[in-house]
C-alpha cells in the first residue's frame, strides 16, 4: 500500500456509501459497473481502486454487498472504536454530536468542549460541556483519537493548536478556513507534535456547488458514463 | 458538454476550494500539477477536467489562480444568485443557515421551514421560520431554486416530495437516507416532477471515515503522488 491517491481513499468513502444503500434497499449483489455507475467512474477506476486493499469478489460474478461492505469498514479502520472530542458546541458542534450515523460506525464521543460561558455546562447527549482549558487533561485520560473542529473560522488555528498539542491523532475539520502547521523561523519546518497530526477537512459548501452546476446542467446529471479515462 | 462525469463535477468543486485557499493565501500562480497534488490526482486528471470547459491558462505557464477560480465559479453556476428554502430547522438546519461561507456565493436563504410547533415562528438569521404547509405557496412566490433538506432520516422522503411538489429545481440532502422518486404501479415510471428535479446528497460522514483512514495509514497521507491513471 505504497502509493494510493488521496482520490482513491474519497471514492472508497463513496463505494461504502453506496454498499449501505444497496443494503438499505435489500440488494445483495453489485458489480463494478453498477458501482461505477452510481459513483460517476467507470468500471476499471472502480476495480483498480479495490485492487489496492486486495481481491474482493470472484472475476465475472461480481461482488456480494455484505461482505464488501464488511471489507471496505475493515480497510477504512471503521472495525474499531474511535473515541472523538467535539471542540466547538455551537449550533455546528451540536448538528455534528446528534446527527445519525455516526454511531452506526464507532465513533463514540467522549468529551464536548467550548469556550463560552454559555455553553460549557450545558448538557448535551449525556455529556457535560467542558472548558477548553480542560481539553489537554482529558484527552490523556480518556485515551482520544480524533479531534472534531467546529469553531468559527478565527477560532479554528488555536483550537487546533490545543487539539495537536493535546495529543490527538487525527482533526476534522468543519471551518472553513485551511488549518496549518506553524512555521516557525520564517524555515519549512513543521514541528513532530503537528507532523504526527493528521488533518482533514470537511468541504460544507461541496454539495450546494453540485447542485448549482446541475441545475443549470441537467442532461448532464443522467449522461450515459463514458469511461473517466486518462 | 455532452459527457462529463458527475466525478468530474466533484473534483471541480476541489479545484474551486483550492484556489479560494490559494487566494486567502494570497498565492496568485498555480500550475496543473500543484492543484492535482493538493487535490490527490494526477496533473494529466486536472488538465483534462478543466478542458471539457474550455481552455485556462497558458501552455506551460499554469494558471492566474483569480483567473482560474472566476472561471471555475461561471462553470459552476456560483455567479449568479440562488434562492434557497431550509426544510427541518433542528440543529443541522440552524447549522446550515449559519454555516459561515455560503453567503461567499449567492446562495440567499429566502425561507426556513418545519413543523415542530416549538420551532415555527422563532426567528433565526431575521427569517422567521414557517410551517411546512406554507411551502408550496412560498417556493412560487419567491422563485425558490433549491431546497436543502435537513430533516430527521425518517420525514426526508415526505419533506423532499413537499420540496418537488412545491417546484423546487434542485434539493440537496443533508439526511442519511437515499431520496427516491416513488415509482407507481410497481413500475419504473418516474414522474415528470421528479425527473425535472436534481438531487445531490451530502455524505456527512464522509471525512469522519477518511480520517479513520489516514490515522491507521499516515504514511498515505504523505505519499509522492502517482498518476492516477486507469
Amino acid at each position: 500500500m505504497a502509493e494510493i491517491p488521496t482520490a482513491a481513499i474519497s471514492r472508497l468513502v463513496t463505494y461504502l456509501r453506496i454498499l449501505e444503500q444497496l443494503e438499505a434497499q435489500d440488494v445483495s449483489r453489485t458489480s463494478s459497473s453498477d458501482l461505477a455507475e452510481r459513483a460517476g467512474v467507470s468500471a476499471f477506476q472502480v476495480r483498480k481502486d479495490l485492487a489496492y486493499f486486495g481481491r474482493f469478489g470472484t472475476r465475472g460474478m461480481g461482488y456480494t454487498v455484505a461482505i464488501l461492505k464488511r471489507e471496505l469498514v475493515r480497510v477504512l479502520g471503521l472495525n474499531q472504536t474511535w473515541n472523538v472530542v467535539i471542540v466547538g458546541m455551537g449550533r455546528l458542534g451540536q448538528a455534528i454530536a446528534n446527527y445519525p450515523g455516526a454511531s452506526d460506525y464507532q465513533f463514540q464521543y467522549a468529551g464536548l468542549f467550548d469556550v463560552s460561558p454559555a455553553i460549557v455546562g450545558q448538557q448535551i447527549r449525556n455529556l457535560t460541556v467542558r472548558h477548553m482549558d480542560d481539553l489537554k487533561t482529558f484527552v490523556a485520560q480518556n485515551k482520544v483519537d480524533m479531534g472534531f473542529l467546529a469553531v468559527p473560522p478565527d477560532r479554528a488555528q488555536d483550537a487546533a493548536q490545543a487539539l495537536v498539542s493535546a495529543g490527538v491523532r487525527g482533526i476534522l475539520n468543519f471551518a472553513p478556513v485551511v488549518i496549518q502547521p506553524p512555521t516557525e523561523g520564517g524555515a519549512q519546518e513543521i514541528s513532530d507534535e503537528w507532523r504526527a497530526v493528521i488533518i482533514e477537512n470537511v468541504d460544507f459548501l461541496a454539495g450546494m456547488k453540485r447542485l448549482a452546476f446541475y441545475i443549470l446542467n441537467p442532461h448532464l446529471k443522467d449522461a450515459p458514463l463514458t469511461e473517466d479515462t486518462e
